[in-house]
C-alpha cells in the first residue's frame, strides 16, 4: 500500500503530517512512503531526513497527490486540492466537514474516501488518534508563551535588591485540553493562576494543576457528547458573563479557549470587560478562528484597545511546528494503522472510530451532521 | 528641591525613571516632582496617575528639563537634550558615559552634575541603586520568552497520548545577573539547562538553580573590579570556543550575555557553531549591542542562518516597560535620597558609591576611563 505525505500549501501551515521517525517505523511495518519534496520544509525535515527513513521523495503532484493509495494531510484541504486527488483514494487529514459542507460533498463524488481527525470520538481507546487534542495543548502552552511575551510584566513573582514583584494573575476561560495546557504552563513561569469552565466535572483537574476554579451554577446541562461543552441558552450566557467580569477586571492575562464544536465561539469578554482591565493588559483569544470569545478579538490581528492588547492567533500549534507534527504525526500513524493493519485497508463501519471519522465513502456523504448541512429541508424535522 | 522626570525620546525606550508608586513616596518625604506630560505614557502610567501620586505635570521642555535641580532618565542623552537642561542641573540617568565620552565633556562644559548608573559600584551597600543589575534580570528573563517563543520545539517535557515530548537543552554562556535570570526561568519553563562562564567562581550559584556548570581552566585572571569578566588573551577566547562548541550543538538554544563593560562583547559562538546546530534551534544574542557573542548576530533584528533563528535584541528590558520601570525607579529613588538625604544635595567625593557614578562635576569631566578616552596620549602611559 502506497501512502503520500504532502506538502501543505495553507499559508501560515508549516506543520507536516509525517516526520522522518514515524515514517521509518512505517517503512519498517511494510508500508510503501511517497513524501512530497519539501513537505517538512516549514518543520525544519529536509526531503534527505525522509529519504534516510526509507520514503520516496515524490516531485511531482501527479506522483503524491495522484499516485497513492492513502493521502495523508494536515490542513483542511483548499478545493483546487481536492482535483488532484485520483478517485479511489483514503485521504486522511483535518478537513473541518462541518464548515465546508459542500467540499464533503465534492470528494463524495470524486469518489475519495475522507476521514476527519476532527471527528475522532473522544473515547479512551481513540485516545493516541485524538489530533485536535494534541494540537489544543500546543496551543494552550504556546499561548501563555505569547501572552507573556507581551506583557509588560514578570509572570513570576520576584525578590531583588530592586524591590519585590508580585506574580502575574492569569485568568483561563475553557478548561479543555488548550485551557488545561494553558494553566500549567502559566503556573510554571510562576503566575497565580484562576480557571473558569460551565462543566463542573473540571473542577478538580483545574485543582490539581494549582489553580483557582471559578465557578458558576447554571442550572442547565453543559456537557455534550465526548465531554466538549454545549451550547447553553441566552440566560446561562448572560450568567457566565456576570461570573467572569470581576477576575477578567483583576488579571494582568486572560487566555480565552472556549469553544462549542461546529458553532461560533461563544462571547464571554465583553468590551466593558476588557475596559476594565489595567493598562498594559494582555488578552490571548484562542477562539480567534472561530469569531473569538473576547469583543474586540480580530482573528489574526494583535490590538491595543482601551490600552489593553487583544491578541487573535490563528494556528497557533503552527507556530511550534516540530512538536506539533511530531505529534500530528503520531495520530494520524495511529488511525492509519488502525484502518490498514496489514498493509490493506479493511473498513468496518461497525466499529465507532471509523463510523464516526469517516465522513464520505462509496460516493456517498456518510456524516449526519454535513448530510443535515448540505440537506437542511429534509432533516430540519430531527434537529434539536 | 525640585525633581524632573522626563518624557523619554529615544526610540524604543518605553520605560519611565520613576513610576507613580515611588514618586508619591518621595512627595510624601517633601521632595518637589515635575513630570513631563507623557512620561510613563509607554509604561502604562497616566498623567492622571502622577497628578494623584503628588507631582506637578510639566507640559514643556523649559519647565522640565530646564527647570528642575535634579533630573531624572532612564535612556543616555541624545546630543539635543543635552541642550535643554540649564547649568547647574543634576543629573541622574544610564549615561553609557564610555561609550560616549565627547558628550560627557560636553555635559561638563555646561555645569551639569551627571550621575551614571552604569558606574554604581558593585558592592552589597550599592545593591538596591544597581540598575544595570535590575534591567539585566529583565532581560535575562525576556530572553526566555523570546527564545521559547520562536522555537518550533516544547520547553517542558510532555508525557501526552501522542507520545512523549523530551525537554529542551538550553545553554547560557555568561552567568551574570542575566545569565541566571536566563537560567531560572528557562528551569521554570522545564527545560533541561547548561551554563558556561570563564569565573569559576559561579559554578555554585549556576548549580543552585539547577543547571549543569560547564568549566574551562583558562590558567589566567578572568575577574574583574566588581565581579564582572574581565577582557582575556586571545589563547583564552580560543579555549573558551572549544569548550564550548560541543554545548551549543547539542542546544535547541543557546542564550549569550557575555560582556566586557567599555569593550565590545567577546565572539563565542562562531558561524560553524551556528551550522553544528539543529535545524529550528534558537540563539538569542542579549550582547547584541555590544556587537554581539555570536558571529551571526544583527543587533536589533530576527535572522535565519542555515536553518537557525539568531535573535539580536536591543533594549529588551523595555520590552516589559511596567516592571523594568518600577525596578529602575527604585534604583534610581534610592540614588537620589542617598544623595539629597535632606532634600537637598551634599555630594561626599570621599564616599565611594558618589565618587564612582559621578561623572562630570563643577564643569570638569572626573571620571578617570572617560578622560583616558578623552585625552589618550596624555594618560597612555598609565593604560593595562
Amino acid at each position: 500500500m502506497k501512502v503520500g505525505v504532502v506538502k501543505e500549501r495553507e499559508v501560515g501551515e508549516q506543520r507536516v503530517a509525517l516526520i522522518p521517525e514515524v515514517v521509518a517505523k512505517l517503512v519498517q511495518q511494510g508500508y510503501h512512503l511517497c513524501v512530497e519534496s519539501g513537505a517538512g520544509d516549514m518543520a525544519h525535515f529536509s526531503d534527505d531526513d525522509y529519504r534516510a527513513a526509507g520514503a520516496e521523495i515524490g516531485y511531482s503532484i501527479e506522483e503524491v497527490w495522484g499516485g497513492v493509495d492513502v493521502l495523508l494531510k494536515v490542513a483542511p484541504l483548499r478545493d483546487r486540492e481536492v482535483e488532484w486527488i485520483r478517485p479511489g483514494t483514503t485521504l486522511i487529514s483535518f478537513l473541518n466537514p462541518l464548515g465546508n459542507p459542500w467540499q464533503m460533498q465534492h470528494l463524495a463524488e470524486r469518489h475519495i474516501t475522507a476521514f476527519a481527525l476532527e471527528c475522532i470520538p473522544r473515547t479512551s481507546r481513540a485516545q493516541s488518534m485524538d489530533a485536535l487534542s494534541s494540537q489544543a495543548a500546543v496551543a494552550g502552552y504556546a499561548a501563555v508563551l505569547l501572552a507573556a511575551s507581551n506583557l509588560p510584566r514578570f509572570f513570576p513573582m520576584l525578590t531583588t535588591a530592586a524591590g519585590t514583584i508580585p506574580p502575574a494573575k492569569v485568568f483561563v476561560i475553557g478548561a479543555g485540553v488548550a485551557g488545561l495546557q494553558a494553566i500549567a504552563t502559566a503556573r510554571r513561569l510562576g503566575a497565580v493562576v484562576e480557571a473558569f469552565d460551565i462543566r463542573p466535572a473540571v473542577k478538580e483537574e483545574v485543582q490539581s494543576l494549582g489553580a483557582k476554579f471559578v465557578e458558576v451554577n447554571l442550572e442547565e446541562d453543559t456537557v455534550a457528547a465526548g465531554g466538549y461543552a454545549k451550547e447553553v441558552s441566552e440566560a446561562a450566557k448572560h450568567k457566565t458573563q456576570e461570573a467572569i467580569a470581576a477576575h477578567v477586571h483583576s488579571a494582568d492575562v486572560v487566555i480565552t479557549t472556549a469553544q462549542v464544536p461546529g458553532k461560533p465561539a461563544p462571547l464571554l469578554v465583553t468590551e466593558r470587560m476588557v475596559a476594565s482591565m489595567k493598562p498594559g493588559s494582555v488578552i490571548v483569544d484562542l477562539a480567534a478562528e472561530q469569531g473569538g470569545n473576547c469583543a474586540c478579538t480580530e482573528p489574526g490581528r494583535s490590538i491595543c484597545h482601551q490600552r489593553v492588547t487583544i491578541i487573535g492567533p490563528i494556528n497557533l500549534p503552527s507556530t511550534m511546528a516540530v512538536h506539533a507534527s511530531q505529534m500530528y504525526a503520531k495520530n494520524i500513524s495511529t488511525l492509519l494503522k488502525y484502518l490498514a493493519p496489514k498493509g490493506e485497508l479493511v473498513l468496518n463501519f461497525g466499529d465507532d472510530i471509523v463510523d464516526a471519522a469517516c465522513i464520505t465513502h462509496e460516493g456517498q456523504v456518510r456524516n449526519p451532521r454535513v448530510l443535515q448541512l448540505l440537506h437542511p429541508a429534509q432533516t430540519l424535522a430531527t434537529t434539536v
